[in-house]
């Protein structure tokens, strides 16, 4: 069959939650109202048993295919997602919605808090994997959906795709966590700390409440230069910049001598345009605080009737193989019927991103196997 | 034989290069005169036959063993130095020099330009790893020796006894480079510049004339958190804080949850106290600069005389084993008598200062064998 691009999309939004009802969050807090910004792909079909839920990484959003008017930046799966493609749009009915505390559209720190009339900035509750997911069940009961064939993403969107097994075990038949982990090692935690520290140090953004001044740009570009490097493997590094000069000579001054250099500061200061400094700082924490280790997965299922396909990259050290063979692990101690995959690449965490080859073949054949009685 | 500290020792400097004279750098500028501090350890035979050059790594200096007077910390390689130790003092005379471009009294960017009376700031010239080697050969004809018996250092300091061999392969018998590198990997040299960007972008820097204002603090307390999570591995992280929390439970505020925050931000603005903003640019840029891969190292040198012990550790992934086994087939291809061990170590990076039992072992066994006729 042709695959092809999904085509021109278009964002929809969902506001629920409305006074006097607010979404019950896992600290305790609630928030309210609450808008999801998602897109759809394919037609949701009569027994609206053939829908997929994607959901999105750390700086991802809704836009995860086709072409928006007036962008032509195509969505951060294009190549997953469209018709013949692994997510087959001519037969799901797939959607992506951009996660609470996010800054595309959807309920977050920069959203106007209805009681001052002001952005939320850091009075903003602080929000958890679990509380995105809720927030994604509203939608999914708002669109009519029982049950989802399938939950999907990789990095954050694979945390999530975990929660909605443990949290609605009877609302989703298959799981696919990409990349991702049970919960944040100590390292993982480390590298989101001094992301969070490079943002607080710039004086420009004030305890957070920066919206009427502007961006602590250079924190933020800082923040995501680090990103960058444990996103990509020093194979892959190696392989894209090696020790390549911007110029003929060492400069011998504090200017751009390697080409990775360049690559960073272009990468940083290009974020600093398209997201927002305190979303990074909700959102780095909402990865921490994830756990879904030991008893704290499904506590009240002794068997699960949700299926997994589990996929790693062999060269991701963010989220190291070991954190998916633990996934596995626990998966088959809930008698889980599990499939898991430890892919060769060399690409390191953006693998999930990039491997679409690899990863088509084996979601394809995982969907096909799903019972949709 | 009893091993011991070696007890009370004193700084001491030596300046040359004193005007009309300059040290020449590899950059084509030139810096005088140029000050050393450096201590040491043990006592120069009569035919000077026994000295050891110990050289420090990034925020190193030239307190390698024993105490100072007024202040309790043991010299940085304490337990390798000292009488009965690895480098034995009773039959060694070891020193240790601060680099140039450095602030623990060596000449720096910290240090009073002659011609304007003020601190150099960013009129400092730039300078490499064989600037700071030539730098160190002054102080060696200073103190008459001929030909050092060993040269050795882990990390900055290992790259600083690889270019010893290389420039002066007739002055050194044996040299000891540990968790090293002939060159930088783009990820080292990303790492590197992310942390020169974060200390730039505090505006606190003001490029780099900062003397009479302060030290742009946050922007070098965020560049040492990055570097502390390079300089550990994952599993000696898993190790020290899994995911310990601080006080009974999350706080879902941004302050620090996890015990890993806490030691972040404390190394981070401890490290403010004691290093030079402007000293972390210029010897980051050293590092990524060196380069002694291929026909640089030894390039007039067919079959080089110096012998070579290699050490690197399976868990340092910041300088990782494959880079010591670079350096093993260059020495082999230049027909040196070369030893390598890669050991087992969960310390990763920091095993060079921790892992003193193994180092140890295979030091003194190899200082043994040296020739020194």
């Amino acid at each position: 069959m042709k695959k092809e691009s999904f085509g021109m999309v278009h964002p929809q939004y969902f506001t629920f939650a409305e006074p006097p009802h607010r979404l019950k969050l896992q600290s305790g807090k609630s928030l309210g109202p609450v808008t999801l910004a998602y897109e759809t792909y394919g037609e949701l079909n009569d027994d609206r048993s053939n829908a997929i839920l994607v959901c999105h990484a750390l700086s991802g959003d809704a836009h995860a295919a086709g072409l928006l008017p007036d962008d032509p930046t195509p969505g951060w799966w294009d190549g997953l997602i469209g018709p013949g493609r692994a997510l087959d749009t001519s037969q799901y009915f797939v959607l992506c919605a951009n996660v609470i505390g996010g800054c595309k559209g959807s309920t977050g720190p920069a959203s106007i808090h209805p009681e001052t009339g002001k952005p939320y900035a850091l009075d903003f509750p602080m929000i958890t994997i679990a509380d995105m997911v809720d927030a994604q069940r509203h939608l999914i009961d708002y669109l009519g959906i029982d049950k989802l064939l399938c939950v999907i993403g990789g990095s954050m969107g694979g945390m999530q795709a975990l929660q909605w097994a443990s949290s609605y075990p009877d609302r989703l038949r298959s799981a696919i966590p990409i990349a991702t982990a049970l919960k944040h090692s100590p390292q993982q935690i480390a590298f989101n700390e001094v992301i969070r520290q490079s943002i607080m140090a710039d004086p420009a953004w004030r305890k957070g409440y920066y919206y009427e001044s502007g961006q602590p740009e250079n924190g933020l570009a800082v923040a995501r230069m680090i990103g960058h490097i444990t996103f990509m493997s020093d194979q892959s590094m190696e392989q894209k910049f090696s020790r390549k000069l911007k110029k003929e000579n060492l400069s011998f001054q504090f200017t751009e001598d390697f080409e990775v250099e360049g690559y960073l500061r272009y990468r940083g200061y290009n974020f600093v345009k398209r997201f927002d400094a305190n979303s990074y700082l909700y959102i780095t924490k909402a990865l921490d605080y994830f756990d879904l280790s030991g008893e704290r997965f499904m506590p009240d299922v002794k068997k699960t009737p949700v299926r997994f396909l589990v996929i790693s990259f062999k060269s991701d050290w963010l989220y190291p193989s070991y954190q998916s063979q633990e996934i596995v692990r626990l998966l088959k101690r809930k008698h889980a019927y599990t499939t898991y995959f430890d892919l060769t690449s060399t690409y390191g965490h953006d693998a999930f991103l990039v491997e679409i080859d690899d990863e088509t073949r084996l979601i394809k054949n995982f969907l096909a196997h799903i019972d949709r009685t």
